[in-house]
């Protein structure tokens, strides 16, 4: 092994409704390389922190794997949007909860085998209570929860990677 | 919302060289939306613990940022490929060390919104060291820390989601 490797360039294979395909071409040790490359930008997850110490979650149907994830709320930080501005959004989105103060707990890639995607992990307190309003198809169900009742249902219910790192890096920072 | 929503079908956008993306129409609500589907199966994220209580860790270079990113062990579970064989042969490719025993502590979605790639974390004990042995374009070095040293780099070092939640998920489980 022998230096850094190179990105020489990026093919567009296809455009999705968020994500774009390429293949990129990388250099290392001399020889050439293809790999994967999905473009898909930046996201938050927001751990919602009730007074009582719940904590908020959705139950949300996902086409992906066309059956239901009990996830916290997440979702994309759009072009030009703030990070903080997007959990905020998202969080009221998803859940209709307002949030009184917003804290970064960390950011982290999602897949760096073959995605761009980092997700910030955002802790919400001070929260208001108002009307969730989803985006035209997504079908969710607001969950509230105790973290170590969440937990518990490690291999009961299907659950995603974004959520339990979410939740534990809650509870290691108290 | 009235229902679960139903598949309706899949159009192949583009095949990479391990994902395929497709375009997935959904039918929620008697109304059609169409979600990005990238298709990439199953993977393993290893804990591998030292007797002295370390955790062997990568710092792998990443085509997809350009850059380098401080992760745990992790591959492709391959078609017909067992579990923990995939674990076993992934941990040897990159780190060179052999398992005594391999125990799952749990399996999540990686991505719910586009993807149906589910990852499994495993932990890796009775730890035996020889020479690693990475794929062609893999670029990595092995890196021995404590689990307290590597949530201290929260912030200072790039760093990905299986691996936070990998490393919590065993600080949790003691």
């Amino acid at each position: 092994m022998s230096g850094e490797p190179k990105i020489l360039r990026d093919v567009l294979l296809a455009s999705g409704r968020r994500v774009k395909l390429y293949r990129r071409i990388v250099e290392a040790d001399g020889k050439t390389f293809e790999k994967d490359l999905v473009v898909f930008g930046s996201s938050v997850v927001i751990v919602p922190v009730l007074g009582d110490g719940r904590i908020v979650f959705v139950r949300q149907w996902r086409a992906s794997i066309a059956g239901w994830v009990l996830e916290l709320p997440a979702g994309r930080v759009e072009p030009r949007e703030d990070l903080l501005e997007a959990a905020s959004r998202e969080l009221v989105e998803e859940t209709g909860f307002r949030a009184g103060s917003l804290s970064v707990l960390g950011s982290f890639y999602v897949a760096p085998g073959y995605s761009d995607e980092v997700i910030s992990v955002v802790r919400a307190d001070g929260l208001v209570e108002g009307q969730p309003r989803p985006e035209e198809g997504e079908v969710l169900r607001t969950v509230f929860m105790r973290p170590e009742e969440y937990l518990g249902l490690l291999g009961k219910e299907t659950l995603d990677l974004k959520s339990i790192a979410g939740v534990l890096l809650y509870m290691s920072t108290g």
